[in-house]
């Protein structure tokens, strides 16, 4: 399938626009029209620079409120389009998208709509041009395929068709039951592919601000592909969104996310197989970039929590840190990633590694999506670890599971009681990430296409300064949770972290133990920096859930949080303090199936985090 | 009436929000119980300091899924009432608000929620405390007040009362019709009052994030104010806004900002008159903050459009530079305002003066609704010119109009040919400011309270770089207009600009002219910096609008915009290139009452200002 993306999806100037999609692969673009106007070259140069890029140019839209208009707003329309016709010859395309007509003074008779896009199609012919006619989802009385279908139908001329987007007919809740009976495939002129959140808003707010790459949203875009080329449809499959983030980023990355989300797409519909997504079993290790002094400080700060140094790396300044099956990383190797990393950003999260089933086939899938890979150098007789880039650069270490040697054995002088028997952690239950609020889209794409995984309900976090917007990402059973946070004020933990991290990263890593109260409690006695908790909160536990006092100044003197779902599952969390204002880590204990990440205690957690601030 | 706002509506801590809202000047608070339970303190102590700020705890809210539920929800419930009384008791309030029921268990028998409501009443009554049931617009049995009234008229407990809030009444389309028959004012416990732009989605969503307060919406909250005290309420006037933009911004610009809404808001229900909103007969001029390099460059930039020296001001380093009916000012006297400003942010615009019936009434009016005003030094013999400061700290100036003498015939040697009936100008027609997101509300009350602007429908404007949403504000039959723009997006023009000014400031003005063709060939031979317009623009505006070759060749060969009305309104207008990327000018012409701002061609206009960046 020909790959295009519309103008509109990518920030800048025209130029800026095509030479985005071009690198990031596509074949061909749509040519926006408000694009062309505000471009200081002429069509015939827009085209020119199109076709130096290697892209065709898919169509030209839209053109609007065309049918079905009286005199002589209908002749003066059949003028524009002999001018819009002259413009596409120079550009050097020979499809223009005809939307349905929203004015009021369009008449409700199908039959005229035919007549004028029988008359438009046969003045378009005699220059070898072709019309699509698409249906706007609020179009004024052509808003549904079928309609759509009809009057093109009625029309009955060749260089006439129909053109069909997911979104316009998915926000409708229709769908193209029929399609492949109704239309045959040489009347399908083009498809425009758009993804979304669902909201509960007016389509036109809706369509115009919250579309999304398929893959980012939740509209069964697949399936409306699958549905299109099941009816024979051969042509150009193009996104078309438009979206306020995509416009204000940069659009190279957006055009990548793209045309990742296409690969995606095209597995997702049965059009051309990908190495299958990973069987994931956790999260191996969190691996933090910092120098010798950065080294010893964050060791003081995990040793409090039961941290001990479990072996050193045989030929790079990295050291393991181990309580249990939690695993930290500190690499303080010079001219080395990490190294490049902590000059950027200081002492932070540089990576982190899944268990996965066949870390070569993941390798292939993130390949084939378009994700940039990464091998480190190794020494002689250590293991090379592959790993792939999330969108802020943070490296994904892939790593066998199951594995009949852990991967520590070949690479590091392990400690003789370096054993994961040792300790009271049971592994890594959670690894948050804020972003920008621009960037949660291309992660939300990466998790979902990269490593399959799944996305939780949305949870607002009312911050003192402002809401957070979280939402978690879910695989292999649960052994893998990724929360993303984002957060349009700067003034919040989140917004303050991110601009500390110039956009993105690890701000909490949580930790899963089978006695949270054991764990607090050995912690206390190292002096750890535990997060207060206000005695206000335990009162209203007390009034909400009604928990024994025992139980209840169990929690209050551990600052331990709590919280239930209605099937029995129980959650009790720890915070630390802050570390430098750059991360903070938390102790968690699951019971009886609990799923969540006690965002009901958030607000609480923010406002002891944000004290002294304002 | 008693002034009150929900401590949700404002940032920071608990002791940030209370200091915040004393400071305003209101006489009570609600306290929200999220902001309770993240308090470090007691109960008490919050009370404590509550009262020695001189705030009355209007009430506690909001107590939540409490009537109607199976047992044994409902004996918890109960009990959880008796710990929530504790704690109304401890912070000093008599009042507990309970909002209807949201949850799926809850019983569909207004019956068992009285009985319920009642008991609850009755353990209240038991320590002398209140309970005031409200419905909420989602909620799951009761959403409507008079389903709230009927269950609080069933449960007849003197203890037990309704509580109405603006929000959840009018966002369903309902009002308090019938509510002085209906309810006897001792039974009215609480009113709670917020705005909010009409958006169509769902109202969970719409009250979470977008509610306003008073006059920075579209609802009728003073027909509510209104309709609740001829029904013979006397109690607390309360604001209860959830806003994502309130929540991350400055608490004490948000309190006084509420504040000034309830004032302006009682004279709007007739509660307490103001002095009326002036007559505007437009903008006598405008300031720039210079320094003598930056005068000199700014004046040479003037100088293109044709502005020539007018004036020096008698005592200070001051310049009037006049086009026509256009007044400039150029600031450059030491240890003033304007110096301040000039210090901080470069040449910028620090002022304007608006022409008004009475100056002396609007400065009371501002006063009255707590904005500051400002007095300048003035030399021997020169007038004092009263001024208002908007939210950003711009002057704006208070002329007297019509007037016998002209401003400046007292403080300005004015020059021999300075007469008004030089040039082509006839006066400026209208002052855009960019302003930070989180700003906009603050100056749309502004605007509307002490001036009483009306604002035009909103417009989106693509910037190559991200969407910028602007709202203009009139006045005086159009004599006064005031474009505001914000946009989300740092790489806009606005964004761009917001940031350089530190939040807010004017970002173009636009002059008026009865021939933009002559202005714009005059600027030519002057060499003016004037904006270039893409040929496609011109194409296509020739398809669109079918202007003859002629004319169409005029306005390409002029860089002149267009843009029509539907009723035989025509808009010509023309850009200059930016002034150092602080601000730009515009010529405009308006024929036939055209009464907008030419948004069709903001794209075109934002692109070719954008051009070369990236």
């Amino acid at each position: 399938m020909q790959r295009s993306i519309a103008t509109v999806c990518l920030s800048g100037t025209l130029p800026d626009k095509l030479e985005s999609a071009a690198a990031a692969g596509f074949e061909g673009v749509e040519i926006f029209e408000q694009d062309l106007l505000a471009f200081d070259g002429s069509p015939a140069e827009a085209g020119r620079m199109a076709a130096d890029l290697g892209l065709a140019i898919t169509i030209f839209q839209p053109f609007r409120d065309f049918e079905a208009m009286p005199e002589p707003a209908r002749a003066r329309n059949m003028d524009r389009a002999e001018r819009k016709f002259d413009t596409m010859q120079a550009l050097g395309t020979d499809l223009v998208l005809v939307c349905s007509n929203t004015q009021a003074a369009c008449i409700d008779d199908p039959a005229r709509a035919a007549a004028d896009l029988r008359e438009m199609a046969e003045r378009a012919a005699k220059r070898g041009l072709r019309v699509g006619f698409e249906a706007l989802a609020w179009g004024r009385h052509t808003n549904r395929w079928r309609q759509a279908w009809s009057i093109v139908r009625q029309a009955d001329h060749p260089a006439l068709g129909l053109i069909l987007d997911s979104f316009h007919t998915l926000c409708l809740g229709d769908d193209l039951a029929g399609l492949s009976q109704a239309v045959p495939p040489e009347k399908l002129f083009f498809l425009q592919l758009a993804d979304a959140p669902r909201l509960t808003m007016d389509p036109l707010s809706w369509s115009r601000h919250h579309r999304t790459f398929p893959g980012q949203g939740e509209l069964d875009v697949a399936g409306f592909l699958r549905a299109t080329l099941d009816a024979g449809y051969a042509g150009p499959v193009s996104l078309e969104i438009f979206n306020d983030e995509f416009r204000a980023a940069p659009s190279r990355r957006i055009a990548r996310d793209g045309l990742r989300s296409l690969v995606w797409l095209g597995e997702q519909a049965k059009v051309a197989a990908l190495p299958a997504p990973p069987k994931l079993a956790g999260i191996e290790f969190v691996e933090f970039a910092v120098d010798e002094t950065a080294r010893a400080e964050l060791a003081a700060f995990i040793a409090a929590l039961g941290f001990r140094r479990a072996g050193t790396h045989k030929s790079k300044a990295v050291e393991l840190w181990r309580n249990g099956g939690a695993n930290i990383v500190l690499n303080a190797e010079p001219d080395s990633a990490a190294a490049e990393r902590f000059a950027q950003l200081g002492a932070t999260v540089c990576a982190m590694a899944f268990r996965v089933d066949d870390p070569a086939r993941v390798v292939a899938r993130a390949e084939a999506l378009r994700c940039p890979t990464f091998r480190e150098r190794v020494g002689e007789g250590e293991r090379r670890i592959p790993a792939v880039r999330a969108p802020d650069g943070t490296l994904i270490y892939l790593v066998q599971s199951p594995s009949p040697t852990p991967i520590w054995e070949d690479d590091f002088h392990l400690l003789p009681d370096a054993g994961e028997a040792k300790g009271d952690l049971t592994g890594i239950d959670h690894v948050a990430q804020a972003l920008a609020p621009g960037m949660l889209d291309s992660f939300v794409l990466f998790y979902r296409a990269v490593f399959g995984l799944a996305a939780d309900a949305p949870w607002e976090l009312p911050d003192p300064y402002g809401l957070v917007r979280s939402r978690a990402f879910t695989g292999g059973d649960g052994s893998v949770r990724l929360p993303l946070n984002v957060s349009e004020s700067t003034r919040t933990g989140t917004g303050r972290f991110v601009s500390a991290l110039a956009g993105a990263g690890v701000h909490h890593i949580a930790f899963a133990t089978k006695d949270a109260a054991a764990v607090v409690d050995a912690a206390s006695t190292r002096a750890a920096p535990l997060l207060d908790i206000p005695d206000n909160y335990y009162e209203d536990l007390g009034a909400r859930i009604g928990l024994v006092d025992a139980a209840l100044a169990g929690l209050r003197e551990r600052h331990l949080l709590f919280d239930q779902d209605g099937t029995g599952g129980v959650f009790l969390h720890a915070y630390t303090a802050p570390f430098h204002d750059r991360f903070f880590l938390e102790i968690t204990e699951r019971e009886g199936g609990y799923a969540g990440f006690g965002a009901v205690n958030a607000a609480v957690r923010m406002a002891a985090q944000q004290r002294g601030r304002g």
